[in-house]
């Protein structure tokens, strides 16, 4: 069969008037993610659904023409995930936003569009939490990070994205509307399709409601930052507090990172360092020993500088990490890796890393989730030097 | 292709001498798990591998002669899932036991058949803790806990079987040996097959490897016990301590199951309470906020009595919990269920069982993993009553 314009009559008659998109100005925002790249195609139109049933249409519609869907949330994934192919259809979640809070069961039912900083917010109000906190948390959807599977800063003590989802609906690549577990704390009956389609970047079907776990309160953290002469005396006092402790947060940076940072935030962070460590804890006990653990090994490698911080100051130094991809991403097109490695291993990929560095006469800033051994080596290069990049001018960020 | 007792020579010379048994007395052990089924068939014959190679060679022997395979852990379970079908080959793991620790990584690689209670203690002499602690852990394999995803008391708070497993090692229905996840704590790439195969009960391979994530040693608990004039008090109660604190326990009996445990361990239960409620904190911070929150809600519902806990006086409560469905089981036959329920609708679930078991006249203790809302009706019947049973004589209960 083939596709074409001719039948995006019917895709409309489905939807509602303002649900499909298919003019050029209104499809170009949609054809990257933040992995920004250059082969995208240009879908057929895009889709923004605001109900199970309108997702269900559409599906319906391209399952029929066999048009390939693209899923997507907020366009912040560094992989690709939601990147257009030609003449796909583009479901995009960012109307569907409702939330339902149960205090008593600490449960919450959201659409997938709703961005983790909104579930977030609405939750506190309650006082309860919800914990994983990509760094780009302010900007992603929970569907996008249950189709990723997202981790961040505090998911070192309290886990990924997949430790809180109870419950799924999602339209599969039929149309059909299907319930993946059943929204309780416990329930093990049958093969867990639900686990299954965390983590599936789109490909088994289109999340359109999840059921989360929620826990009380945050508890209050300490925080203490740390800056180093060697990215090894970094490495190490990382491996080592990884072990000995149940740190809240432990995140990493080298000095390209730092400076990328502090050029955009100026926050008074120490440019000549060759690595940065901030630990987190939120060990309430009335000695403290996971604080005083923490800085003792930290003062055992050598630092130049080690920094009990306010609360404010802890945030505010949690944030420059968070924004090290963008402001790394400033100084040039960037190729980023993720890479998962044993937390023994971290000096020695850090070493790697730096060797290839050197070798290819390219800066590769490092930054890490160092606590669970998630890494990002950030690559700038300039795509419009022929040894360097592709040859070819890339598009910009959209921020 | 027809099974016969012709195929058996090819599968001993593909094992070593002591690994295949035949003999009628030899194979009974193996016919049936705690769920005691009366339909259980004979195995023609049951494997004990000791390595991954062995395990391949059985598999692949019974694919070649299209034999059905039931795994088998340590046989505890109860819900059937190892129970032999006629002429099938039963592969039991009671024989692959090696553990290995690695502190720096705080995680381990056992094989399938160590029990839980081994693995516990393993990694307690290195300062270590594996939460998951279903009421049978000292009898259960890891393998078995994997398969069926096992939760126990602490699970309310630090999870199950599943959120500590990174890596499994299994052999496929044609013997290929496949490994999953990485051993890794954050590790996102592809679909998570790891995850599909806990709980998946044997239907999807054998797990002859399996790696697991530690956490360091275990909190101190304060544990306190509270009864119940009225199971709809006790009900209550649980559903509110849920909602405001995170419990590190929170277990429940009723009057007929505190009976059957006081028959078997006399440890001063009050026996004419209609329900008891066990709750354990490990909030260590200075004003001990939880266990103040848990007690004035337990003292809120017009408690016959409340107790603090010595340590040795709870973890002997916990255990009479834990030998709940052993001690009911001595009362007459068991059948067990296991339901699963949001905790606001406790009360309602533990009112309808006591409405059933009136209309019906018959005992069904009722017990839980209250605290993430895992129930569990024990309904006591007389299987050589018609009218009860199924007309039948029932095997006993191995221990
Ligand atoms: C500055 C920055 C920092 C970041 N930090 C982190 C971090 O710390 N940890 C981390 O894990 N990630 C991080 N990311 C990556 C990204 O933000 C996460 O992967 C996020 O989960 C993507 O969410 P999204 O809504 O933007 O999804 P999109 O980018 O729109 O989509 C991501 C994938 O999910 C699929 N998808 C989206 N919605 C649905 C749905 N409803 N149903 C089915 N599939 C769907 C898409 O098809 C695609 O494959 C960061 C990104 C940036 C730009
Ligand atoms: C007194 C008592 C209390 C209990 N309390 C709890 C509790 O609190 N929480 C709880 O979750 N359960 C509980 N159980 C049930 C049972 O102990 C658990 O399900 C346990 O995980 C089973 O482990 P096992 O080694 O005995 O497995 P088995 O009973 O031998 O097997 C269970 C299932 O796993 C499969 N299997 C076993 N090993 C493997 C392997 N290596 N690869 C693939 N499949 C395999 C089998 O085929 C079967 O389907 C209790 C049981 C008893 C008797």
């Amino acid at each position: 069969m083939a596709v074409g314009s001719a039948d995006l009559p019917k895709l409309r008659e489905a939807l509602p008037l303002d649900a499909v998109l298919t003019e050029a100005p209104q499809l170009e925002p949609y054809r990257r993610d933040r992995a920004l790249d250059p082969d995208a195609g240009t879908p057929l139109a895009v889709v923004l659904p605001r109900t199970t049933a309108e997702v269900q249409a559409a599906v319906r519609w391209a399952a029929e023409h066999r048009v390939p869907i693209v899923p997507r949330g907020a366009g912040t994934g560094l992989s690709g995930g939601s990147t257009a192919l030609d003449g796909c259809l583009v479901i995009g979640t960012e109307r569907m936003r409702a939330i339902e809070i149960d205090e008593r069961t600490r449960t919450v039912v959201v659409q997938p569009g709703l961005l983790n900083a909104e579930l977030k917010a609405a939750v506190a109000e309650r006082g309860l939490w919800y914990p994983p906190d990509p760094a780009s948390f302010e900007i992603c959807s929970i569907g996008g990070n249950i189709a990723t599977n997202a981790g961040g800063l505090c998911c070192v003590k309290y886990g990924v994205t997949a430790d809180y989802v109870l419950g799924l609906e999602v339209v599969l690549a039929d149309g059909r509307a299907v319930r993946l577990g059943r929204g309780l704390v416990k329930d093990v009956a049958g093969l867990s399709l639900l686990q299954l389609f965390v983590g599936s970047e789109g490909t088994l079907g289109i999340v359109t409601e999840v059921t989360l776990r929620l826990l009380p309160t945050p508890p209050t953290h300490r925080t203490v930052a740390a800056w180093f002469r060697s990215t090894e005396d970094a490495a190490e006092a990382i491996a080592e507090i990884a072990a000995a402790v149940r740190p809240s947060m432990l995140e990493y940076m080298d000095r390209a990172a730092v400076n990328a940072v502090e050029d955009q935030l100026a926050l008074g962070l120490n440019r000549e360092a060759a690595g940065f460590v901030l630990a987190g804890t939120d060990d309430a006990g009335p000695d403290a020993r996971e604080l005083t653990t923490i800085l003792a090994i930290l003062r055992a490698h050598d630092p130049i500088s080690v920094e009990e911080t306010t609360p404010e100051r802890g945030e505010r130094l949690a944030s420059a990490r968070r924004a090290a991809i963008p402001a790394v991403e400033a100084k040039g097109r960037l190729l980023l890796e993720d890479v998962g490695v044993a937390i023994p291993r971290l000096p020695e990929l850090i070493h790697g890393v730096e060797a290839i560095a050197r070798a290819n006469d390219v800066t590769i800033a490092f930054i890490a989730h160092a606590g669970d051994g998630n890494t990002h080596p950030l690559v700038v290069f300039d795509p419009d030097d022929p040894a360097e990049g592709r040859g070819r001018t890339a598009p910009t960020a959209r921020s």
